[in-house]
């Protein structure tokens, strides 16, 4: 790919990304894993990885607006229409939308090419490790959701068979269970060196907040008349 | 203080709570941390510190909406109101509103008597370790600001120096400098004890990430033509 295209498509994303979870830097970083994966394998079109990895969330915003639409669906279609618009031939435009399409978690829709696997494995890659909790931070904050919810018993809920969503929800859903999820070799290695940091959190946050409520808890009926 | 007065005080807090990072679970865990604080204290006013620990945030809804208020001051004004307003005697309702006031981290207006110590370490415990990390990430997503900043050379900034606002420059400038600003020992033993998470994931998140930029952009400069 030359310079001037390489701007074309990053200018094109810029004027996409909004949220501070999936802000540019997420797609650098979702760019920049790729490339890292990308070393691992043979006969890697870097076009249409690097096409793909710039342009994989500009549906975000359409999904934000309508939680009943699909970002990577969206981002898929406006990619592809952007392409042909800009003169890139159909059947590059076509494998470009093809990674966008399968670049989310979805049993049905599971990334076919190369180059889909890459840059399906370098977005996970970004819910992985200390990167992957404090971006879910910052996604629970702009949406208003807690960190952990309170049971009915006054403890704290490890997150485990939530239903109402948080941190430890989302952390017990999908942030622990990612790691055996990757299809590149490069990618579940980068991932498993990230666990532990990710995992040490959670227990230090969930010991933390546990303690301070099962102390308090038994210090307040005590003081109460 | 008797079960009714204590739930005429959460009340009045609960219909003042709002953000996900000072919500009312962040009220409970500083009233909790304050009772385990007060253990280890002689001549503590239970009353007087259980009401300023659930009255202490009431006036961030006004710093939100306005950030040249000090929710301190704000809040301070609106529990010294309302516990007039619901017969309290002035006496309690002034030590009350000393406490709020000097809740905040502030050269010039530091906390003087016990119960306003205990309440300022108490809401300082909830910015130390994990729930201190996980708390900032919220917040920074709740106003859009970002993980990192990126230096014109495209390394990552670790935080120091920078004046741009985001996670790391908040970490650096706030949350790794807490840990002796504490008035009680059993808070700073408390806080010790919590700090080498927020250490670990700080330098965890600041590995993935500045490994990911500088691979990544010399991978591209590579790449591209």
């Amino acid at each position: 790919m030359d310079k001037k295209t390489y701007r074309l498509l990053e200018d094109y994303m810029l004027c996409c990304m909004e949220d501070s979870a999936h802000d540019k830097e997420h797609v650098y970083r979702v760019l920049y894993n790729a490339l890292e994966i990308a070393k691992g394998e043979d006969n890697v079109d870097y076009d249409v990885l690097i096409t793909a990895c710039l342009l994989h969330d500009i549906g975000r915003k359409e999904q934000f607006e309508n939680p009943k639409v699909c970002h990577a669906a969206a981002g898929a279609d406006k990619a592809y229409q952007f392409l042909l618009g800009q003169g890139f031939d159909t059947d590059y435009a076509e494998q470009v939308k093809q990674c966008i399409q399968t670049h989310r978690f979805r049993k049905n829709n599971q990334p076919q090419s190369l180059e889909a696997k890459i840059l399906f494995d370098a977005d996970k890659l970004d819910v992985a490790g200390a990167i992957g909790v404090a971006r879910t931070l910052l996604y629970k904050g702009i949406v208003s959701e807690p960190l952990y919810s309170v049971l009915p018993d006054g403890t704290v809920s490890t997150g485990e068979d939530d239903d109402a969503p948080s941190f430890f929800q989302e952390y017990k859903y999908k942030l622990e269970n990612l790691y055996s999820k990757f299809y590149t070799e490069r990618a579940a290695k980068m991932a498993k060196e990230r666990q532990p940091i990710a995992n040490a959190f959670y227990n230090s946050l969930y010991q933390e907040v546990n303690a301070s409520y099962q102390n308090g808890r038994s210090e307040l009926d005590q003081v109460l008349q």
